[in-house]
């Protein structure tokens, strides 16, 4: 760090400077330790053996930094360092440890070991918050067969319900019969749920996963909004006919129109304005014989915008062409649209405290929408809501390469630690609403 | 039969009638007794247990009708019916009775059974042909995980090498080897082939497996060509990017280039010449989860046409759409083409044949072209070829549904046998080239 932090309040940022080769060190330990060793990548997916014994060492990181940690019933990793007031409202800030299949080692990640740190980064230069400060590693953030992202924020934010529970994997298995498997407990999870106003506020730090602040050279984002995510699952049913002898113009190719349907979506994504984006991840079909017209095909999509009017409008625009791409074909359909998340701004003071915090350590900044979800869309319900972005190295995520540089990591850290001490240095609600 | 047939040379062929609910029977205890009892339809796929079972089961139809029956060193069940003169070229005819996964009762099927019949209506009317009668039930006629077609038909005719039985499913397995276990003899099967000009001619019934004759109301087609097919595979390789947040034009979606292929490929079908389609059987992608964008995906299509110069062109156009569409997604892609069989003319002379038995039966016929690939097309390079087709309700084919009504079954079994007995009748060479 060469910028110049100076103080907030009481407090000197200068001594916050993060510790970036044990900030590098200790993701480099979750990775090496906590991976689903048959999968590839940096897997580690929510209930998965790699996962169980990934929270005990969350817990551990978090008690070796002086925090007072323990699991809560939805398997959150919660961990409080205590401010002066004890009864004041408190700040929050985490992120997540779980991976998508074959995910990287940044995602999620940088937010937990980066909120660790800056507590431990407190305590060790014998500053104090007014406010405790409360750490939380949330449970299963990544999307999982059950359909429900989010699981442990959802639970904090009061938003986990019986509903979700008792969504079912593809082999049968209902979410709220895992989680208790896996030693948690639903019903606690469903109860506990924080009030909303609770939180003085909740900032969260997370890679970027895209190539707008690399390609920018800009080393913080200060996240405008958070995407809303509409998911889609089609099916088309046709008939299985003979490849070589039914005419073209008499058959009913499933397979076809599921692809000019895939088409179609990418056409929505593509004519969208900034930060609409869309995607057929999944595609299957069948029977997959080389000579016989499919019969049937399912697509899996999704479109997400920081535009809740436009998300409206790409959903209709979709169905309407997926149903007339099926109709010409003589094809049928069924379009089941599933509404992940609504879009969610972030508080405007929230962004304001991050990009002044940047420009208090030097660092360059700009606004920037995310189009990923993140446990903060939930958080949101408590109190006011800011996210901190660093770049992805070539925008990559979700992968195995996901990679952010040190050097960036350690000034998002700082940058964590002086917004956070800026959002507790203001008396009342930190929000501009 | 309502229709009176007349004589042909010395052959009373009202005396060659079938006994139409024998052959349905005989059709029905194949389905009933030789099925794949976990695959969906009337699986019967070619070294399967129940193919197996099912040899042995044509081999004893084949005695039963009086026929002198054996089991070729390619699987083939052939059975001969001698002639007034045993070294005269003889005349062939046949079909197989493996299916495709799925499949129905009728396809090949009627064709063996329909030549038994004949053969055993030879018999049961005490007449006789000057010349041998060859009845095939030929293995293997349909694609399988090998990408070998008509193994049988095509050790029969000189056209199977060892390319072929080096070819490997999806398992790994070598097609000669798969032989070999099944009880043949992969090095007598290549080199058994008959001799160019061997045979007086070659007459093969099938089901059309398509609306043609059906939407006409004609019981007779006579086939003018068979398809060539040239089979397609595609592989794309994108990067697989977080489907949130790296925008549209930025992406290398893999997925999205195979579904705009699969368009291309269906547009090239449907502006095609009468009896050129293109379809895309099989597609996949990966990593299919949700919110990544794909970085792979493969697709297997095929194009027929019985026009040679068409199939060529198509050909180049596919390659050409299928490039522009990875290309402008940024996507690479590797095209590799399979000839699986050229566009094969029926002799016209046994066209005619063919037709004008079927005017002598009092039968309205109509040329047509085949669309599908059949063991005839193989048996073109030892003698003059045609082919009967009978109606298909629905033109439904290749599935459990396919279906041809009783009396259809018998009119193409009258016919083949009168088309036999008229070539038979000609002396030398059966055709007009």
């Amino acid at each position: 760090m060469t910028a110049s932090g100076g103080t907030a309040g009481s407090i000197d940022l200068d001594r916050l400077a993060p510790d970036a080769d044990r900030v590098a060190s200790t993701i480099a330990t979750l990775a090496a330790g906590f991976t689903e060793s048959a999968e590839p990548g940096w897997t580690r997916r929510v209930f998965s053996d790699a996962y169980r014994a990934s929270r005990g060492w969350t817990l551990a990181l978090m008690r070796d930094a002086g925090l007072e940690a323990h699991l809560d019933p939805a398997g959150n990793v919660v961990g409080v360092l205590p401010g002066r007031n004890r009864s004041a409202p408190p700040l929050m800030t985490g992120s997540h440890t779980d991976t998508v299949h074959g995910g990287g080692r940044f995602d999620g990640i940088v937010g937990v070991v980066g909120a660790v740190e800056v507590a431990r980064r407190l305590l060790e230069s014998g500053q104090q918050l007014e406010r405790d400060l409360v750490v939380v590693d949330f449970l299963g953030e990544e999307a999982n067969p059950f359909g429900v992202s989010c699981v442990g924020s959802r639970s904090i934010a009061g938003l986990l319900d019986a509903e979700h529970l008792g969504r079912r994997d593809d082999e049968g298995r209902r979410l709220g019969d895992v989680m208790t498997t896996f030693g948690l407990d639903p019903g606690a999870a469903l109860a506990q749920g924080w009030s909303p106003g609770s939180l003085h506020g909740y900032v969260e730090l997370h890679v970027e996963q895209g190539p707008v602040l690399e390609t920018a050279g800009t080393s913080i984002g200060v996240v405008t909004a958070i995407a809303g995510i509409e998911r889609l699952f089609a099916r088309f049913t046709g008939r299985a006919d003979h490849a070589g002898t039914m005419p073209m113009d008499q058959r009913r190719d499933a397979l076809a129109a599921a692809a000019a349907a895939v088409v179609a979506v990418e056409r929505e994504g593509c004519g969208a304005p900034v930060h609409g984006v869309s995607t057929v991840g999944r595609f299957e079909s069948s029977p997959g014989a080389l000579n016989v017209v499919p019969d049937e095909a399912r697509v899996w999509a999704e479109i997400r915008s920081t535009e809740a009017a436009w998300l409206t409008g790409a959903r209709r625009r979709v169905v309407d062409a997926i149903g007339a791409e099926a109709e010409r074909r003589g094809v049928t359909t069924v379009v089941d649209w599933l509404n992940d998340q609504d879009p969610v701004r972030a508080d405007p003071l929230v962004q304001d405290l991050i990009g002044s915090s940047a420009d208090s350590l030097g660092l360059r900044w700009q606004a920037v929408p995310s189009g990923a979800g993140h446990d903060a869309a939930h958080l949101a319900h408590l109190g006011p809501m800011g996210m901190i972005f660093i770049p992805s190295v070539g925008g990559r995520s979700h992968c195995p390469e996901e990679l952010s540089q040190t050097d960036h990591v350690a000034e998002g850290v700082h940058v964590l630690a002086a917004t956070l001490v800026a959002m507790d240095a203001r008396s009342g609600a930190v929000t501009s609403a």
